[in-house]
């Protein structure tokens, strides 16, 4: 790789690491792009070159955020509690995970889980979870991908008012999202 | 009550009400005063004598919500597994009510549920849960709290990229969650 090609590589890999923290803080329309340009010792024009809009960079953080996650988190549906306390623990390192999903979902109804890259992760993940329903591992009677949003919804918890976090602590949160999720699967 | 008094409420309401649309649409950063004012056929300095400040405001929205949700759907925990599944149903009638409490937590780590209202609600809940479990109806061998927000959790569904509802539909999703309730809470 010639020398201005990795200049122009690394560049790109600070905006998207700038970016991601000002999303995950600001939301979409919360976060400036002058503020990760200047972040970044980049400016707009050479961020809009790169990525087009604000929302097609959300996009890049998101799908960034998203194969991270899956690479630290590979799907085992053969022990899904233990992926469910794995998926738990993961979210509590990187909240930006969490964050970045929920903006996008309150700002753009979702818009960026309907990315390529994302899309083909949650398909992988869905024919994982049909594959041990088939082997009666899992109970066969609710669609694959209901089961998975019971199991991200326990791993994330609630945005409710009673604060369940405060009440089991981090270290206890680990073990209640592992016996949560055998409850939920059990055939 | 006076003519003017009875004004003076009516107004309060008016800008109440707009401005939970207004909240629930944009969040707290990206809500506009003056927006809120035009709708409400008010004016910015009504609404700062009234309420003090954006924040005050959206407290006094969100404090409402809640109150309506306690009183549409109190909490039953003789029967918590219909009481997930009624207020599963509340959250598609009033989905603000969801994208209020998110938007709290994301823009200001859950001040929202920090009002007496709120406070009042949820220390309620966690009684009722608490006598439930003395009188061996739920598993007694986590906390309440926990165990209210895994409630919520399921009720309210995930926000990652995996789309239950997509799957199951609407009507659907009342049975799911009202059976994955009561196998959270078999002691």
């Amino acid at each position: 790789m010639s020398p201005m090609r990795r200049d122009a590589e690394g560049t790109r890999r600070r905006i998207l690491d700038v970016a991601t923290i000002e999303f995950a803080r600001h939301g979409i329309a919360g976060a400036r792009v002058d503020r990760i340009a200047a972040a970044a010792g980049s400016n707009k024009a050479m961020i809009y070159a790169y990525y087009d809009s604000k929302d097609r960079l959300f996009d890049a953080v998101f799908d960034a955020v998203v194969v991270r996650n899956v690479n630290d988190v590979p799907i085992d549906a053969d022990d899904l509690p233990e992926y469910a306390a794995r998926l738990c623990e993961q979210y509590e390192r990187y909240p930006e995970v969490v964050r970045l999903a929920t903006w996008d979902r309150l700002e753009r109804g979702g818009a960026g889980a309907r990315t390529a890259v994302v899309v083909e992760a949650s398909a992988h993940k869905v024919a994982e979870v049909v594959r041990v329903q088939a082997a009666g591992l899992v109970r066969p009677d609710l669609p694959a991908a209901t089961l998975l949003g019971l199991i991200y919804a326990v791993a994330q918890g609630p945005s409710d008012s009673v604060d369940a976090d405060r009440a089991t602590g981090s270290t206890g949160r680990r073990d209640v999202v592992k016996d949560a999720v055998a409850r939920l699967i059990r055939p």
